[in-house]
């Protein structure tokens, strides 16, 4: 293999260190090898190792006196092509370390060749929907404490109102008040008899949140009882756990994440995982075909530059990977819609609760609103 | 059920706010219901949900004009009685925000008593080694990048110097270069041998890292093949792994939790979940038998303070949960040693590496080096 060749062969992670110039190099250095070999750089006496093992810095550059942007690449091979491989290597270790922000990854076709990326993704959502040309509708099944019936009541009505998408609130697992399978069965009934009177196709997405031991049996489960997708939160299951269910032929469902916990990793803005990385680029490889993440202007601290980079992240080419849907929600207020399809475009779910349900108690005519709002 | 009795069971969360004095309130009532009903108030009609699922403030003092500690308790049935559905009540939403960091959790012994905590536990590993009246040393398998031949040596020579555990090195998986099963025999054969010669115990935690769908699989495997314990990476896999893996009573072996990736979550000092929270409770809780975090005076930003409190969580009396042995690690100088004794007494695990293996080329002496810090 000559050098050019091993060079596109590695993956590139952008680090922002946060630290003096003369500190700089030796932050980097540091992450090459905390990242990889972990021991004091006098005992890596082995040729391969240190030309294979330990990461390279490729380029170091000052940003201003106090920040500087790094790029270290990493042998492939160390990752074994599994999320959980790639987050270890990517922030595992540097993770407990402080100043150092990663800011992107570029992966090369062969590294994301051995990922299957979202199996339906933007396109394939729309085509399960049926609908081109403008942005998609969602509604949560909440609040928690509601049982199955109350539940798929609201989800009857959603769907004759014409919503696209309907998802379980992220909080409704399989509590005492409310049991997995009853909820999934009146849901998925709700939505047939809907769609028996009107002819609109809605997608119904169950909450998957629980035991270890259970949680694939209860997507399977899903799937075979109707269930047209399902929901659930990467950062609590592990992000393998979504590339392993989105990648399974069998399962064969789409998969929207939901961003749960994942905000330990970008509340420091010097140190962590920035958010488009996190919520964009590595649920997007993991295989979401959605993706929830926080809007700017609702009740989140997320700016619309940080928004406009995740949506950014879950479009743009990117080897073989699908695009995946961008699901901005967490707050918005309906008469904030017009602005935020000036800002995300046609392709976008719009994902309201509270909002769409205090219009008024005609939850109908609120989802016709809320077309109306979407439509040119 | 009497208010008495309910408010034994539910989990109450200690919740630190960074915020101006008149706005603490109301930060204290959106986390009680944005990690629950998450809906404007003014959805919440129903009495039950009101009463039973919406988090209660049970307490509110100002530690500063501009910090305050708040008491927030959540129903438990809520959970679920996983880690999944414990993370998302405690931290889900709220970790998207800003300003809140969780300090601690107290928990009824209702709710604990779901959980079998750590198999064996700080009690139960000495039992394993028949070491009663001294900290217990350990050592990684590392760099990466050497032959499942060259590891076992590494295991060989440290056994038979005396070590009582030796742990792959957390980034060690299946590697091209050092498959998973050749280095598990390899090195299991080594602990053999060095046994027979020496009939000093020594037990090799196998490194469990990869792609979903083989990690249980590779449990049994190397529980099958003579390993005597796994090390694994909550935060990479999810909490709820580590409890299915460590309460499973087929696989019945010890774990050694790494914290990978755990530093997202209190690198921020105003937000997220406080180290002895994540690193010691939390783990504990989920059936860690021994939880490696990074030492005072190491390579990673921790202070003895932040340590001690790590130990105590680990340690002291929690309902029916057995204590886990701390392992304090990362870059820990042999010289240390006698300082840290007195620090953590002698209900300790010391990892060390680098030094170790930095001191001569004799492997063997430099563990006999190594026991002869910590004995009386």
């Amino acid at each position: 293999m000559n050098d050019e060749t091993r060079k596109t062969d590695r993956i590139k992670a952008v680090y922002e260190l946060d630290c003096s110039m003369s500190q700089a190099g030796n932050v980097a250095k540091d992450i090459c090898y905390e990242q990889t070999v972990e021991v004091d750089e006098a005992l890596v006496t082995d040729e391969f190792i240190n030309d294979e093992i330990v990461g390279k810095i490729e380029c170091l550059e000052s940003l201003t006196d106090g920040r500087h942007r790094v790029t270290i690449s990493y042998n492939q091979d160390i990752t074994c092509f599994n999320m959980s491989g790639l987050f270890n290597v990517l922030f595992g270790n540097i993770s407990l370390k402080q100043g150092i922000l990663l800011t992107s990854v570029e992966f090369p076709e062969s590294f994301t060749s051995h990922f299957k990326g979202p199996r339906f993704g933007l396109a394939g959502i729309r085509d399960l929907l049926g609908v081109r040309n403008r942005p998609l509708l969602s509604a949560p099944l909440k609040p928690m404490g509601k049982s199955p019936s109350t539940l798929a009541s609201l989800c009857y009505e959603l769907a004759c109102g014409g919503i696209d998408i309907i998802k379980d609130d992220h909080g409704l697992s399989d509590q005492c008040f409310c049991s997995f399978e009853e909820r999934v069965k009146e849901c998925v009934e709700a939505i047939k008899k809907a769609y028996a009177a009107t002819g609109k196709r809605t997608l119904y997405f169950p909450c998957i949140l629980g035991e270890y031991e259970n949680t694939e049996k209860r997507i399977r489960w899903a799937g075979k009882n109707g269930a047209d997708g399902v929901l659930l939160p990467p950062v609590i299951f592990g992000f393998d756990f979504l590339r392993y269910i989105s990648s399974n032929d069998e399962i064969g469902m789409p998969v929207m994440a939901h961003p749960s916990l994942s905000g330990g990793f970008f509340s420091d803005r010097k140190h962590g995982i920035r958010k488009d990385v996190m919520l964009g680029t590595l649920m997007r490889l993991s295989g979401a075909d959605m993706v929830v993440y926080p809007n700017f202007s609702g009740r989140f601290p997320f700016s619309m530059e940080d928004c406009v980079l995740i949506n950014d992240s879950l479009k743009k080419p990117f080897n073989n990977i699908k695009p995946s849907f961008p699901v901005p929600a967490g707050g918005t207020n309906l008469e904030n819609i017009p602005l935020l399809k000036k800002t995300y475009g046609k392709d976008v779910v719009f994902l309201v609760g509270s909002s769409l349900f205090l219009r008024s108690h005609d939850i109908r005519d609120n989802v016709r609103y809320f077309l109306s709002l979407v439509e040119d």
